[in-house]
């Protein structure tokens, strides 16, 4: 057994955090895929209270839920060669990102989940989900520059805890956009964001992330069915 | 100006667990009460995202959302003289505190507030939601079995971070079990937590909440008009 193990789903960008934040600390895993409509034994003792993944399992201990073992993972293990860590070393900096990394796991995935649940609803609905999420994605803009310095990332030249949290919009943004036929001007409002993006999809760990493609066709085999009915 | 100060209402379960947080690590504060009917220029500027108390204040730096603030406390000052920092030291401790404190953020803050909302409500709304309250009772009870040790409290013989996050019910719940004219039975299901209560009540921390008669009034005149009508 590998030392550290995160049981994992493909398309879930909760596991994606995840596994961002493990290849960005150079701690080698393995990947234990789990079948949601057959919830294996593995999964219900170490996640008891949720049964949902990602888990990490270091040595056998478990840790759950997305942000929570990107924190354990940067106190873990040891800042790789030539690396930094995920969080920055002052409190002050530690609440800052804690605060960025809260509001898109309460905000920023809401919104955009709520524009894909709303692909198939009325115009109306539509419209008011895109509004709200570009409200939503204005306080982000705000935010990146907030404590995001030079850039491009939010901790600035390199990614934290703060990227950890947002990149797996870079797989599943593009997708919803299609899916809603709207696309956030980001070049026009949020052009911090835009270039957050762009840094993203030339870093490592954007190879991790499932293609914007293969979550499409996702979206219309496995999601679509579910909300159009 | 104070060095620290607290943007706080007195009734705020939220702003109950900062101060928690402040007494705890023995620092000296200034609470700077807030009037939400009228938010202050300070209360804007300083929590620009959500406009909500509580905002901790250091040396004119804000820090927001009770959890993130409970955190910048323990890793901003020292632990007190005969006293303990907030977080244990290693990174799995860590991991399981906030894992707790999430919970209890999520779900259990939920729970009671929805079991409130329910007593002007039909018996069978009320019924629902005591028994959604009484099953995260039961999850909380394992959580606190899981990491309490031989407690009484989530981290041991001390208060630590998941304490502060649920002490406020201290206050609270007596009140919304009067208002609902139901009551959970800690002591038949879930004795650790009646423990944590007892220990709590003991505890100097007690003496910073708002006593369980003014919230009941509170409860009838600020609340009940919301939810009655």
């Amino acid at each position: 057994m590998a030392e550290v193990q995160l049981l994992s789903l493909w398309a879930s960008p909760f596991v994606m955090r995840a596994e961002v934040a493990l290849v960005l600390k150079g701690v080698e895993y393995e990947k234990v895929p789990q079948d949601l409509a057959s919830k294996s034994e593995l999964l219900l003792t170490s996640n008891p209270v949720y049964k949902k993944v990602p888990v990490l399992l270091h040595n056998g201990k478990s840790v759950c839920e997305s942000s929570i073992i990107a924190q354990y993972v940067d106190e873990a293990f040891p800042a790789p060669k030539d690396g930094v860590d995920l969080l920055p070393s002052d409190a002050y900096g530690k609440a800052m990102a804690r605060f960025w990394a809260d509001y898109i796991d309460k905000k920023v995935f809401d919104g955009v989940f709520a524009l894909l649940k709303s692909a198939w609803k009325s115009e109306e609905e539509k419209k008011a989900a895109f509004e709200n999420l570009l409200s939503t994605m204005q306080t982000l803009e705000f935010g990146l520059a907030e404590i995001g310095g030079e850039g491009p990332f939010f901790s600035g030249g390199s990614m934290g805890l703060v990227d950890v949290m947002l990149v797996p919009m870079l797989a599943w943004l593009p997708p919803i956009e299609e899916a809603a036929g709207l696309q956030i001007p980001f070049a026009e409002r949020f052009p911090r964001l835009e270039a957050w993006f762009a840094a993203c999809k030339g870093h490592d760990v954007a190879s991790v992330l499932p293609s914007s493609t293969k979550l499409s066709e996702f979206i219309t085999q496995a999601i679509l069915p579910k909300y159009s009915s």
